[in-house]
């Protein structure tokens, strides 16, 4: 795996400001349960009233925490002027969203001082057993002096 | 606009319960707004608690209501013996999910016995103006004889 | 279908001047048969030199012209220093790539002074019927004062 | 890595009957350099016939490598009653295609009886140093009993 240097040393106090800055967040009770540089993971639990007509997590639900988990891990690499934006993603959905806990992780495939490609994976864990459940590719922006958007 | 043939008279019924099952439209208070072949509508109020850092609707919220306004275009044309699944989708965000209200609206592409490609759009609306928030492109999957999945 | 207002009034030159400068175009024996503001058409011969396995045009070279379309459509719009670079596509492949030619078509969904987003479609014509081969949904960016690329 | 069961011991004679059956290979001098079972690599020079406005390879090119990379990876995991296809691919163009050649590499992330999801990497290659270029989150199905295509 690579190793990314970061451009501000305090970055994890950063990430974690905007993590907690999610309301759907604590909707979800989710949770982030690791920064480092150019990587992020986010736990939720699993939760009924999140599910969509087969009980299972919506693909909407597990793709909010895998975007939050690759757009953070992009946020973690950027200057303290940048606020982060997700430009797109797309997202493969390979079993269903039911067990436990789910666990997302995204990390920086590509930096960029605007565009940095990230990578990210859902995973349900039930019985202390993970399986993989979505795969992320996603684009995301530093954005520098937009009034609306938080650094 | 091509005009797609259903082949089950009853497919709102179908779509109706789909979506009625989808707990999670509950929490977000979503109300399917139009069902028509090979075509689906779903709006939801603006809500605070569904926001990420800068107090839009996060993306994976603004993804939730666009892959089942697109899921369930694609179900409206399918026979009554198939379950739908979302293979993957890819959503481009164009513009800050805020204002009074979203429309997603999902339409089919190209229909198919296994794959069906839709695209969809969520607007956002403000004071009756409508702007595009997020735009998708999704590939959905009629199932059969799965027990874990309704038809 | 929205109307684009072009920042530079002799886009058309512009925009042909790059695509005659794309060299593969000329393997593919592909033109540029519309420019309009935020619209570009590319046309091409089918051509059993560049298929795959099954005798049909090969993706990527369906995606080759269908990503000209879309980022010389977003080019269409902007201004004369800025170069343009294509930041992700994604192409849903919905039926053979074979018949008489090929007409892609890239259109702007979303302009943006950094970010466009396109939409485009890439039809087989046989026998003066066109039928849809493949869809895109793509992400291309203005580039500015980067010595490697042309404006 | 995953390490993955063939159901077709003769695996490795089928990918590449299947990748020499693709004509627009030979146009592109590519080469397939590495066949596992889930993994396929395909290299091929850099060529100054192939390229877009700036002289790097047209991103349908390098599109055109890693979609074969990728599809000949699930197929080299499907039974011998088996067609491969893609159904749609998204990718993200991190750095100028250019240099000595380049290397797609094309692996399953997810085997499926009908939806095989894969992931791709192409590199640029000069003086000995890889750099990437562009990643790929495939979405490869397989096909049976369909008279057009080749198992």
């Amino acid at each position: 795996m690579t190793m990314f240097e970061v451009q501000d040393a305090d970055f994890e106090t950063r990430v974690r400001a905007g993590f907690a800055g999610q309301n759907v967040m604590h909707v979800f009770k989710a949770e982030m349960t690791k920064v480092a540089p150019g990587e992020v993971e986010i736990q939720m639990p699993f939760n009924p009233e999140l599910t969509q007509q087969n009980g299972f997590l919506h693909a909407g639900v597990v793709t909010t925490i895998l975007d939050s988990a690759c757009g953070f891990a992009a946020y973690s690499l950027m200057p303290t002027d940048a606020a982060v934006l997700t430009v797109e993603y797309k997202v493969n959905l390979v079993s269903p969203a039911k067990g436990d806990y789910m666990i997302a992780r995204g990390r920086v495939a590509k930096p960029g001082r605007t565009i940095t490609v990230c990578t990210g994976d859902v995973f349900a864990v039930a019985d202390g057993k993970e399986k993989l459940v979505a795969t992320m590719l996603a684009t995301i922006m530093a954005i520098r002096n937009r009034a609306d958007l938080k650094n």
